[in-house]
């Protein structure tokens, strides 16, 4: 039997601490974060998410009620309500709070696994983007460094679709992270724009190493770039000047990662 | 010298001819479409874009006098007429009115060249990224399929940053595309998420081809798939059941073309 109670009214208590997880200082207040849609909310139930609490429309709850789990509270709410707790126009109607990633990830133990940083990155669309495809390459985390957007936000977690699940996700200063990593015998890849850098084309595959990935307009800190294995660009042939972030990454992640 | 006219009403009835290029059919009716923001202009500018008209704040007007070309309008507008033809909250202040490409390619007299076919992609900012990356990648053009979102909108021609003028640009019925080239001796590669595909990796690089990148979530057309030399997938090793197609196009692209 699940427990399940029923809120109307969209200045209920619980609604009003939900809908305060759309933003980074909410869900820093309650370390949970909010999954919007049956494909992430079914993410979070197969990967064992820490669920605090499960939110439907009535028809959501009875399309879903087969696979929903138990021991988690379930909220039948309105079609009103789903409107205050998405960022969409029409929103599906199912939600799960999940708990934020607890343990911060200490790099000088880390000596194996593919791993990509990133530096700044400010769209959240490519933040949640590059998530997604880490884990389609078979990366082993993503360490998200200070500059980066908050990945927990809907439109990074849209683009994310449940891969935080699948691999390890941490916060981190990037030098240290950097540091340790060469420390460990681990290489660690820069990008450039800058010819200087090497093809990454020519780099052989291989399992155990990072990819640090660089801010949209500025790419990489200089600081960080000065202390990699070796920087790294994607030959252009074209008139670009550049690719956008997500596609660099996924092209660099799949010449790098040995299958 | 420059010929210009001052418009300071919202109603005057060049702004509302503007404000419809934000439309499809708007952009349809004129055959033109609407950069917005320098970079956008200056690439007009630079690769010899039709240009119809140039808008500007006089502020934007005057950071970028010495780069204006002779013998196009130049209208200065208010900063509220540049809000009204833009889709930002902040825009730059400076626009240009620019023709659609005029000709149809006929696929029968193509005989070399990578190609890039765009079958029912619905996101605008996919469809400007793969521009932008296939771009990138040296191809030589790409073919919108009759289900493709218009590449023309605001937020198509953001992501394209400029890409369409540099590589060829058409619309086409993509099943009469394949059964040309590949009669014409061109290999053209679909791409699944059917294991039972080629991995893309196992391909020889080469030079004289077409990549299909079917819709987000339904992918290529089965008759399509059905037409084309061979069908290809991108190895997921990790637990994402797919890439987003934008990544996925960039990673196919760079895998494919010879450099």
């Amino acid at each position: 039997m699940i427990f399940m109670e029923t809120i109307k009214s969209v200045k209920n208590g619980r609604v009003k601490t939900w809908q305060k997880l759309q933003t980074k200082k909410g869900r820093q207040a309650s370390q949970t974060y909010l999954l919007d849609g049956w494909h992430l909310v079914q993410e979070a139930i197969n990967h064992e998410g820490k669920l605090h609490a499960l939110m439907g429309t009535t028809e959501q709850l009875a399309e879903h009620q087969e696979e929903l789990p138990l021991g988690v509270p379930v909220f039948e709410i309105t079609d009103e309500i789903a409107k205050k707790l998405s960022d969409l126009v029409t929103p599906q109607g199912i939600f799960a709070e999940v708990s934020l990633p607890s343990a911060t990830r200490e790099p000088q133990f880390i000596h194996d696994g593919a791993w990509l940083f990133l530096d700044g990155i400010q769209d959240p669309g490519n933040v949640g983007t590059m998530v997604r495809t880490a884990d389609a390459a078979g990366f082993t985390g993503v360490v998200f460094g200070q500059g980066s957007v908050d990945p927990y936000s809907p439109k990074a977690l849209r683009a994310m679709q449940g891969s935080q699940f699948h691999l390890v996700t941490t916060t981190g200063d990037l030098s240290q992270w950097t540091a340790s990593f060469t420390q460990n015998g681990m290489n660690v890849y820069g990008t450039q724009l800058d010819p200087q850098a090497a093809d990454v084309f020519t780099i052989p595959a291989q399992t155990q190493f990072a990819l640090i990935m660089g801010n949209e307009g500025q790419g990489m800190q200089q600081e960080l770039a000065s202390m990699t294995t070796q920087n790294l660009y994607i030959p252009i042939t074209g008139q670009a000047e550049s690719l956008n972030v997500a596609v660099a990454a996924g092209v660099a992640m799949f010449a790098l990662k040995a299958r």
